[in-house]
């Protein structure tokens, strides 16, 4: 078998074999394949795609390029949740909880925040002394004993996918859907899990800017997952403005013990609901709708609540900080953004509002930077609300004094205010599968 | 500028700039830009195509990234012509003393043969003393003194080509039609000469299997040299049988020398004909009626032929061999196929008969391969010929005799024999420019 035919039989349209595929993935995480044939053939592929049963093979290749984490030990229960990533997203911590609680096993690696959006293994650590990284003895027993552990990546997971990755973002061949999707869903299913249940996030702050872009993401990731194996599901969100209403990483762990405390009403808890619900779901083998009804109940009975506190105290975390969430630090700087005028916020541009959190320190540019637990931002107003100039749309919080005015200006350049009440969009678009 | 942009805007469609352009070709041939971004490009090319006007920039960038010739002393004279390569293509040694005979000025860097094809260059060392190298200055006041010089390609020219055709050749993005032409005609543009004459070759023995793939070739050659600022114009000639009857070295010189001494009537001439009138009409700015009737005059009053004698001795060569041919030395074993059926030969795969010849010692398989100057194939029977079951269709002259037999078995499964007359063939297709 020659990578040259692997090439040529792409660009000319061909579906590749199992083989051939199985070839191209080993060849190039060994280095017999050469980064330039690599990076013609993801070229080839950007133009003339990948069938289904191509990419369900790529997926299982990089898979199983690496080490893969073995959950067989909980059977049909093993339960992840998947975000493409947005700001002020702490659904993980909340979803968790309730699904557990409701008997579903979730042994979860999560990443860390860049750029503009966060990520769940950062927001974690702002609680004090809590564990990103366990042994995987301890991970699976903390799993089997709680219902939930959540982890930073760790060991040699999906090296296909690093190094193909690292190749696409320097050649132009990210943007293929067969790719990203394959990207996504080796690591998943690296991670072991029976039932996934993936929330692809629209919108200005999200990856897919627009509602059909993101259905054919999510159409081919709940495709591959199944083809794979998996019980897989997706939910598309709404990403037009930031879900909840803190963003950076101890604002966020405390908004999310709000949520399962019963304390705020809003879209964070709607969309947690329903991702819960569509994930026991697939776990219990049950419709949507009996599901959403014992997803809802786990919530308001405090069940889900108390689930958070084992998983935290289990994982080394102080749980006092869960039950009293003013023990969090606070920042030592805070500012009131104000509105300069009458009307109605009409958009909001998320992704620089994330960016806003990231100058403030809640956040990294590069993966280097360290992070500002208690920097954020507390969102009052958002999209459909009316404000009054000299009125409070926002809290700034750093401890970095100086970044405050280039924040505050980042967070009003992503705000459109008009005079009349914009149309209110979905924020659940689709549930697929 | 970086070279993502212009991979992601060559991918989406877009026109590059010159700048762009430049900075590729740049940045390729010093290492600064690596394989894997120029694969990436070349596939997106392949994809998306280039525009004429950005297709003379790449050849003007490749022509201009390594050594030039500088033939401006000769002013409107200096003529080149290029075979896309075929079997039994020796009309560069007719046509140049034909064309230096009227005046014009040929200073010809030719190629070694390689797989299928020969090479001028190879054909020429098989005249005893002829030098295939000489200093700039002896090449140039080899021109100025007889009107002709042709020495093998020296120094370096076009490392960004050479560069990058090795690249492409591994990465399956040969097959494009703005680098296909860039490659040759950076060539061309780099070699110096104000008037080409390009011979592009079509059929089973060509790289372009069709008379349609030949035509987008040779107009894109002709526009894109003429985009140079070269009078540039193209025959498309049949390649669908091996082009007179010799195939192999000092057998090919002999038949250009019978040809230039009126002693044969055939394919062969009729070609060369064509395409010295085409190229004296660039040179001399005449109509193509005129340039062939001056054509014919110097092939028929013997000036073209002692044009030959005095270019071959100028180079170093013996020019009793090209009195005498016989005074070249003779393969020590020659063999006779004999049609084993009565019929016509209706088709000839001339790719097979270019690798008889090879079999027989005439050409490389590999770039190290030393060449048998005296094996080949004589002729008798070609398309459109009646043959009786036990008539000599062909010879075959090898030194080495194991491989007669081998050679005859690839011979005869070139050829296609049927019961009817085949329908007559153009001989050359289109004149272009």
């Amino acid at each position: 078998m020659r990578m040259y035919d692997i090439i040529e039989d792409k660009r000319n349209g061909r579906e590749l074999s199992k083989e051939e595929i199985e070839f191209f993935v080993k060849g190039y995480t060994d280095g017999t394949i050469p980064d330039y044939q690599a990076s013609a053939f993801c070229m080839a592929v950007y133009f003339k795609g990948m069938t289904e049963k191509e990419t369900v093979i790529l997926t299982e290749s990089m898979a199983n390029s690496g080490d893969t984490v073995d959950l067989s030990m909980f059977g049909s229960l093993s339960a992840d949740k998947h975000s493409t990533g947005g700001v002020g997203d702490k659904t993980s911590l909340i979803v968790a909880p309730i699904a557990a609680s409701l008997g579903a096993k979730v042994a979860k690696m999560s990443g860390r925040g860049l750029g503009h959006t966060g990520g769940t293994v950062d927001k974690l650590e702002s609680i004090p002394g809590y564990k990103t990284t366990l042994s995987e003895d301890e991970f699976l027993s903390q799993v089997e004993k709680t219902g939930i552990a959540i982890i930073g990546q760790s060991g040699n997971l999906t090296p296909a996918d690093k190094k193909l990755y690292a190749l696409r973002d320097v050649t132009a061949t990210v943007d293929s859907i067969p790719l990203i999707v394959s990207s996504i869903m080796s690591k998943k299913i690296a991670a072991g899990s029976k039932n996934i249940v993936l929330d692809v996030k629209c919108g200005s702050g999200a990856f897919m800017k627009t509602l059909k872009d993101a259905e054919i993401l999510a159409n081919e990731m709940v495709k591959i997952g199944n083809g794979c194996g998996r019980n897989t599901a997706a939910l598309i969100t709404d990403m037009d403005r930031p879900l909840g209403s803190a963003v950076g990483n101890s604002l966020e762990v405390i908004e999310a013990v709000k949520v399962l405390k019963g304390e705020v009403e809003n879209d964070l808890k709607e969309v947690c609901l329903s991702l819960a619900a569509k994930l026991i779901s697939l776990v219990l083998s049950l419709s949507y709708e009996e599901s959403l009804k014992r997803v809802t109940d786990a919530l308001e009975s405090g069940k889900a609540y108390c689930k958070m506190k084992e998983w935290i105290s289990a994982q080394g975390g102080d749980a006092a900080f869960i039950d009293n969430t003013e023990l969090f630090e606070k920042a030592e700087y805070s500012y009131e953004i104000l509105s300069d005028s009458d009307g109605y916020i009409s958009a909001m541009d998320t992704e620089k509002i994330g960016l806003s959190s990231v100058i403030l320190g809640a956040g990294r540019s590069s993966k280097e930077d360290k992070i500002d637990f208690s920097a954020g931002i507390i969102i009052d107003k958002k999209t459909g609300d009316k404000i009054k100039k000299g009125e409070k749309i926002a809290t700034l919080f750093t401890n970095n004094e100086t970044s405050l005015q280039d924040a505050e200006k980042t967070y009003l350049s992503a705000l459109t205010v008009s005079a009349e009440e914009p149309e209110e969009k979905p924020l659940i678009y689709k549930i697929i599968g």
